[in-house]
């Protein structure tokens, strides 16, 4: 039981733990802080929050638990505000995209309070952004990528897990090296190739009658293209060099391709779309 | 009415078809034709077809309608195969996903009845395959290019487009360069894409880890990359020079992309990101 969630961000995230922990009777009072005063008005009259805070100084006063769930751009930011005054005992936990960074923000905004400190990445994104978007059960089945410090302190880590397991979600611990390597692959590379992909449609003189005649495949693999821009651009930005590696391994798969269909040999594109169909199919089937 | 449909390929578009028509009262007996024993006998079981034949050229035998809904590459065999007995009267039209290399075959196989040959292309593909993937609705809402020849009866025409019109389809007429030149872009450049996406994933040494955490986003994006391999292969093939052109110039914005990136160059990211989330989000408005 927290007696004080303190939730910087309360958006899609922030917004949907506060939903479930509160329905499951795991905290007496939830404070949003955030900079849109309409977003936080939402989140009151949505019952998402109990308090609105635009002071996160104010806000963590007490705090059992601080969830950053900002843009990770802004969390530098706020951990500077908060650190002078955070209580001794509040946990800091956050529910950014990438890890490496968020660490680094840790240890030279908190660099005293460590053992308190433990970084998460709860894999429940969406295209919808905002308070409005909060929903019950939204991390139901879902891995929470948890990103312990030698430091963090075994209780901090396992209060943590013991709340988004209560969200109905699989905690999965990993150091931040390897989770921003995974999620530049699965995550970070598609949004990227979603986007360069429907720059490239409106690029062209018959942009309309595309758009007109494009159908379910193209739904949804323009899906995450529809992503908010900024925290896309944070992310990216955060996790430059892995993406980077992982762009150029793309670029170069597609080169082959571009190959193979030029010398339109058939049996090379035969083997690798059966490859990826055969991989995909089977993903499909275990994450049913 | 017609008294005789002929379905060549019983899968999901050429089953559908048939099944919408028969709960419509507007066909009396659908003949099934393919190369699959055992996929005849599931669309017999799921009363797909009335009756099926494995040699084509018995099948058209008083046929006021053929579709042809096998794979493109398929085609060709099966015009030449039934070109010499077709009847004088039976219209046929295809469901390929590329246009201008089945205009060449039915030219190259039925110049003498191109006034009854109407190419088409109905919109609504799908991972999924085989006469078990047929259902009812399937093209409700959905569009249904027709390509007709210059040489195409108009009565021929407008049969074949009142038949999906009774299926719930919209028509859409196009010739076949701006049809292929379209869902280049639109649907085969995606899959060509998700195919090379999904390779580069299982090319990575953590590969396993990787689907392990893979989301939502994932799955939206990979969803085409589960596609029939030969099927999107001789697409590939027949479409290849319009689709050279938009892999060529999807990695242009990828090359600019891995530019930003590299110089970190935020404005510009955020301004491609933007563009696109922005084009994206109102697609999904006018589409819902």
């Amino acid at each position: 039981m927290l007696n004080k969630l303190v939730v910087i961000g309360v958006g899609l995230i922030g917004g949907s733990f506060a939903l479930d922990l509160k329905r499951a009777g795991l905290v007496r009072e939830v404070v949003g802080v955030g900079r849109s005063a309409e977003n936080l008005e939402r989140a009151l009259q949505l019952q998402v929050i109990d308090r609105a805070e635009t002071d996160a100084r104010v806000a963590v006063a007490d705090a059992d638990l601080v969830l950053l769930a900002t843009p990770v751009g802004q969390m530098g930011a706020v951990l500077a505000h908060i650190a002078p005054v955070l209580p001794r005992h509040t946990i800091v936990t956050d529910a950014g995209s990438t890890k490496r960074d968020v660490v680094a923000l840790y240890r030279a905004h908190l660099a005293d309070s460590l053992d308190r400190c433990i970084p998460a990445h709860p894999i429940a994104g969406s295209d919808l952004s905002g308070a409005a978007a909060a929903r019950y059960g939204l991390f139901e089945q879902r891995n929470v990528v948890l990103c312990p410090l030698a430091e963090t302190a075994v209780e901090a880590k396992e209060r943590v897990a013991a709340l988004w397991s209560a969200c109905g979600a699989n905690i999965v611990t990993l150091d931040a090296a390897r989770h921003d390597a995974v999620f530049a692959a699965v995550s970070h590379l598609p949004h990227l190739l979603a986007f360069a992909y429907m720059n490239s449609v409106l690029d062209r003189p018959d942009a309309d009658l595309c758009l007109e005649l494009a159908a379910t495949g193209f739904r949804d693999f323009t899906r995450i293209a529809g992503s908010h821009p900024e925290m896309w651009r944070d992310i990216a930005l955060a996790n430059r060099t892995g993406l980077l590696a992982d762009l150029k391994g793309f670029r170069a798969e597609l080169d082959r391709l571009i190959v193979q269909l030029e010398v339109s040999d058939a049996a090379a594109m035969t083997d690798r779309f059966a490859r990826a169909s055969t991989a995909r199919a089977g993903w499909g089937k275990r994450k049913k």
